[in-house]
């Protein structure tokens, strides 16, 4: 089946899903940025996550991603980009439900893999400053990055998506196979489970857990020594780190993320979804924070009872 | 060298090096099943090593083994499967070496990785749930399966082949280079000595410790999790982790097995293998607990003064 | 360019980068070993860093190192080789910056990484004992060495290489890809921070980190345990390893020698060598030992306030 025809297969079943769901904790509008940069020095930069509390991943935040890409990528003097969020409780977390991606925005279109793939080639060090929840797409934008800073207390990392029915699409089994291997990327998606810092370390997933009193003094520094070294190390020395390791490829996330959609374009989990609408998904705080359990009450084919 | 021909030149000093060792600790019949399987739900079973104290690997775990995986793999409801124990000393330990295997059974034998590749690719997450010891064939069985949890107080793993003369045979070379890649691999295999769960868990050998305390309500919640999930969610996560990652063929656990063959054929290692039978191997608990010190006392090529 | 063209262009800058530093910590001497060899057994010897307190890796290093590695490789008896150091604060760290390399002797000569390549290779398994400090070189030393055990309170990591506007050349950029992956190798590189053992071995920068108190008595226990083994079965099960992983490639460690060269050969790093010079690298004990922190006085262009 061609990508169109399965675009237009799926897009449907997702609006129907949620579009009972009426109010949202999205609040992005198109004036405002959902991720705002802020230019610490020329060559250190910050990027914001700017839409709390849950940093749900819509047609804003991809088009606001896929510009800033844009624009790192093509200065020349940025060093180093930590990527944190303005929220105390999500770093950021699954793509909208309530709002039918656009097709030319979400993780199917090409210009997705293409921009991380030009930001993993950059000779710009990119950092996950992650100081909260990172759920599904959440922890893909995280997986994506060079570098990945969790707090030891407050950083929680999943892949919950075949708790509803789904598979990661991101590109999240392609980064958590090369950072966490086959038995804990196994573990991780197909447990749909919360993983705290300090594991997520051991695995691999994120580099390590800093102690959240030290957090912030920590990224900063660690990006203020990357900032002052010359740009002509930095570039020279991601390039070989580069040429000796491996990255996924376009091919690959877009078969997992037609996967995805495959997935979801199944009536039972069309129904799972719209039912999870209707109970507080996107519209429900304690809901979001408590997706991994959440999701238990809505497994098999219902009618579930909540 | 056919295989044909170097089997029969092997399990000559198999059996001229144990047969003076009549007890055994082993008690394993035809009729009960070192292997039991129980279905605690049609999605989540329990396959349970039941030859204690030492879950030793002899014909009928073999036999039951590959009936177990053809089971599993022809089940259209199990989703996972948790391996565990009856013993509370043992995971699973080495081969049989009192009994010679039958070579249509043992890890030489075609059956033996084909059984664990279908099993790798097999839409059902198997999880290893050690509590015990796991040497050198048990850590082998282990490593296979897709998940491991162990206890921080109680499992042990390690590789201890080097230590008689030979090398592991049965997946372990090939898993633990890709668990844990070159430089543990060589210092578990090489310095041929117990690895406690936390330090199991820093290789990757296991997924990671829970204290015992909870690691029974830590792994039956896992399994329930899995067992809750769409069949079709769990099928297309795996396949694609599988995809995006690396199994051993059966040509490199067919050379490994071929060369732990031809190590055990040498003279020294026969004589070695014979004084360990005599000494309390596979007869005596204690000798097989502390099996990484009592290997120390057949250092060289003997006569040993134990 | 060829390499010697890119030699001759590079050796001047280095030469007159440090020319002005009259003192030197190093004090090797042609007549005594800086690499002391003992043979505690035959088959089990410490090779000692005997150039105390730096151990900087300059001619006499590299040549008896090479003498060294033809002298393991020559063995018929040696098992196990245990790399440490005489000096009570590094363990080995960076090339020689006073006495310009001879060409014949450094990480850009072809023997470097073939000697590096048949100790890989060599039925004797390599262990460094990290005991102190290893930056830059020396923590490439280390790392290319089959297993490495750190003092848990003692044993410091770095690559400072970028902090000073180059990169690291002598196998540590690809050791550290394959050891820690993409996205810790970046941060390792980019950071030029140091990395405490703890940190060291969740990256499997380090095979693990054990207390300083038992720290002797672990790797002397670990060396004779793999001492006391058949050569046979260490050679076989090395062997079986090798081949089921993957060692860097001359070409590949040539190539970022290469990318060393060229940085160093810009003026503008030529200039900071000297001024670090003036400053105290290599002729002040702190200055080396808190290179990470010194480099930071040293950022762009100049002149710098030390």
């Amino acid at each position: 089946m061609r990508l169109p025809a399965l675009i237009s297969l799926i897009v449907g079943p997702i609006i129907s899903a949620v579009s009972s769901a009426q109010a949202t904790l999205s609040s992005a509008s198109t004036s405002s940025p959902v991720i705002k940069t802020t230019k610490i020095t020329p060559s250190y930069w910050r990027a914001t996550f700017s839409d709390p509390p849950l940093n749900i991943q819509g047609d804003a935040f991809f088009r606001d991603f896929y510009a800033l890409v844009d624009q790192i990528t093509g200065d020349p003097d940025v060093k180093v980009v930590v990527f944190d969020s303005s929220s105390e409780i999500f770093f950021s977390t699954h793509v909208d439900l309530l709002k039918p991606l656009d097709p030319n925005l979400w993780p199917g279109s090409p210009q997705y893999w293409d921009s991380i793939t030009r930001l993993a080639k950059a000779p710009v060090l990119t950092v996950a400053a992650i100081r909260g929840i990172a759920y599904n797409a959440g922890a893909e934008i995280a997986a994506v990055l060079d570098v990945r800073f969790g707090s030891k207390e407050k950083a929680v990392l999943a892949q919950l998506e075949v708790g509803f029915g789904a598979n990661p699409g991101g590109g999240g089994i392609e980064l958590l196979c090369r950072l966490a291997g086959r038995s804990r990327a196994l573990e991780v998606v197909l447990g749909a489970n919360r993983i705290d810092a300090d594991t997520a370390a051991l695995y691999g997933w994120i580099n390590r857990a800093i102690p959240d009193a030290q957090f912030e003094e920590f990224v900063d520094n660690f990006a203020r020594r990357v900032a002052g070294w010359d740009h002509y190390a930095i570039a020279a020395a991601k390039k070989l780190i580069n040429e000796r390791t491996d990255f996924p490829t376009a091919n690959q996330q877009q078969e997992s993320f037609n996967s995805f959609l495959a997935a979801v374009a199944q009536g039972a989990v069309s129904a799972r979804l719209k039912a999870m609408g209707a109970a507080g998904l996107q519209t429900n705080l304690n809901f979001e924070i408590n997706l991994d359990e959440e999701e238990l009450k809505f497994v098999g084919d219902g009618p579930w009872n909540v």
